[in-house]
């Protein structure tokens, strides 16, 4: 297994966009090859990660004529699915053709086109990023789920604080998200915006949770002998690991979050660190309690303590452990199959030191926790990714 | 870059199946791994290709759900699609594994539910195979684009005898799937029954089509040294290759088959092989005429000639290069998401001597040839896969 470097990124505004999904793509995947200093021609092969849904007709051939739209035709292009880890998975696919040696330089686009159509088609939709049939068809959507798993926490451990800190993660990643340009929203929110806004599964109000997004995140990933030019800062992919959930363990309750767990303790062996060698994390926040539930998963504080770690500022920008830098889920925006490496390019724009007002001091080291659907209750997919910069 | 083995084999009867996708799929994975003589928890990987459509409320995390139906958690399962050939490009993406050394056993996956939606939403639902907007919303379906491309094949290579040699594939690849436990159709048909169907768009009629199926396929592929016991006939892949089109090329017109001749030739050589080498050849005939144009881009035949080709009986399983022992697509059936694996399943059955009244005598080399869906009417994808047995 050779070096592999994130050579370029690219991304769109996430947010309401009108144009359709091959417009979309096709905008993040030339900012992500202009930004690498390759030219079309030098793409071996695209792995695209894509949910679909009602939105846009084209619901298949995704990548094909998002590349179609900036002259790339004749490699192999695949599509990818696995619900909001889609793009995450596509990457781990590209970084692996790559580290195996198979292909030396491929693009990596996560794309998802969702407003423009009803509540209910885009709920209906998102049932399949859950067992549509088991739970979608008795009712059972993701703001339930995470709703159960919230209640299921606080019960666990008796803590007092829970929807303080739920508020807290929203404010923060509200406040982050205003320093990002490709974020959706731009906008300072207050508790009270949090506590007032409408109750959709309890403890959970709309205001914890992530919104309906367009947008496309890309990244062009190479051995770093196949490029002309060096990248000035030189971020390389130290870990890449996808498991689905432990969704038919009868041990697990609803906040159970072991199969986080798991996949971290591999990302961190292969990596050769820990949680407290990562400067920056950027967490699965589907809804604010997810943060809180991976942020324990994920090591970077004990069982049943991530809301006093949250209230205390230790995952502020400026804090030990920084959160979602970006705005994570909640205010970069949630298109569902962009969300992977929406995630990935936040952390080489951090290695960078390119993140502007959001930039964590010094970061060297960051890791990308993403979350795919849920099974039984159960996340149903799970990725972890390390980057690491040489600066 | 190590030797690949297809270790086990197995598939649904394809046709209307009542049940859902998630059980469809868990029963040709259940039958290749105990072909395989694995147990489930030797599975590392699982690449599942599947198209989605209005007909199973299960549109996303497919692998996901029909994995757990066999108790398979926990490994990651990434979903792919690429139209119509997204299991063999699945089946790719597991060879690539495994021949890289990342992985030493894979499940790969094929599936698709398509009955019992009415035949517009089922012809909706295929208009993401192309281009949703620039031709699906103009009106343009499969069938139309065949039926150009035959229209365009005539008039270049002025042939005379193209209906009777459509009508000839449909009638052998018909009588080929009687002798297949696994297809669609068990019916022998005649000349008049082709040329008497429902024209559908000229020169194509009903039985040029291939028809609405559910179905799947899997493949168990594995490094040999990680099997305790060798499978009685090794089966290796000795290519395996995917190209998108190249529908952006001015010069190609609606015959256009240079992508599957680029394919092939990079098979080829891969294999160390040529199409004399070659003792029968799975063909994407999604409609007869599909079969006569890539025997041609395969180097079956010379451009011009496949008509000739087909009505000499040449292409029958008794023939000097048999197409389409199983039926192909027509015969068989065309699950989408399927087709791609049910396509290799065959030549490993085929390879193995196991292939019973359409037993190619003493086949040691097969070749698979799936396209993946259109975009300005030239098809969108390309794989060629070739497989060979030491016996």
């Amino acid at each position: 297994m050779r070096d592999v470097v994130v050579a370029g990124v690219g991304q769109t505004e996430f947010g309401a966009d009108e144009r359709g999904i091959r417009h979309i793509g096709a905008e993040a995947a030339h900012a992500a090859v202009v930004d690498a200093g390759v030219d079309v021609d030098d793409i071996e092969a695209a792995f695209v990660g894509n949910v679909g849904g009602p939105a846009d007709p084209q619901r298949g051939l995704v990548g094909q004529v998002c590349l179609r739209e900036m002259g790339v035709t004749g490699v192999s292009v695949t599509n990818m699915e696995n619900a909001c880890s889609s793009s995450s998975c596509a990457f781990r696919q590209g970084y692996r053709a790559v580290a195996s040696g198979l292909e030396d330089v491929v693009l990596v686009l996560g794309v998802e086109k969702m407003t423009g159509v009803s509540t209910e088609e885009a709920t209906e939709s998102l049932g399949s990023s859950a067992d549509a049939v088991r739970e979608g068809q008795r009712g059972m959507a993701f703001t339930g789920a995470y709703a159960m798993s919230a209640n299921a926490y606080r019960e666990k451990y008796g803590v007092e604080n829970l929807r303080a800190a739920l508020t807290q993660v929203s404010i923060k990643n509200h406040r982050n998200a205003l320093a990002n340009p490709y974020a959706h929203f731009h906008r300072e929110i207050t508790a009270e915006d949090v506590e007032e806004s409408a109750m959709i599964a309890h403890p959970l109000r709309l205001y914890d949770m992530s919104p309906i997004s367009d947008g496309a995140a890309a990244a062009v990933i190479a051995a770093e002998d196949a490029l002309a030019e060096p990248p000035e800062t030189r971020v390389t992919v130290e870990a890449s690991v996808h498991r689905t959930g432990n969704y038919d363990d009868p041990a697990a309750d609803s906040a159970d979050a072991s199969g986080v767990e798991r996949t971290a303790a591999t990302a961190y062996e292969a990596a050769g660190i820990g949680p407290d060698d990562v400067d920056l994390f950027e967490v699965h926040d589907g809804a604010t309690f997810g943060e809180l539930n991976h942020m324990e998963a994920l090591g970077i504080c004990e069982p049943g303590t991530a809301p006093d770690v949250v209230l205390s500022g230790e995952t502020e920008v400026d804090g030990a452990h920084p959160v979602n830098p970006s705005g994570g889920l909640k205010g970069r925006g949630h298109p569902i199959g962009a969300t992977g490496v929406a995630q990935l390019n936040e952390i080489v724009w951090q290695l960078r030191g390119e993140a502007g007002d959001r930039q964590v001091e010094g970061a060297t080291v960051g890791l990308a926790d993403n979350g795919g659907g849920s099974l039984n209750g159960v996340g149903a997919n799970y990725t972890v990714h390390v980057l690491q910069a040489d600066r």
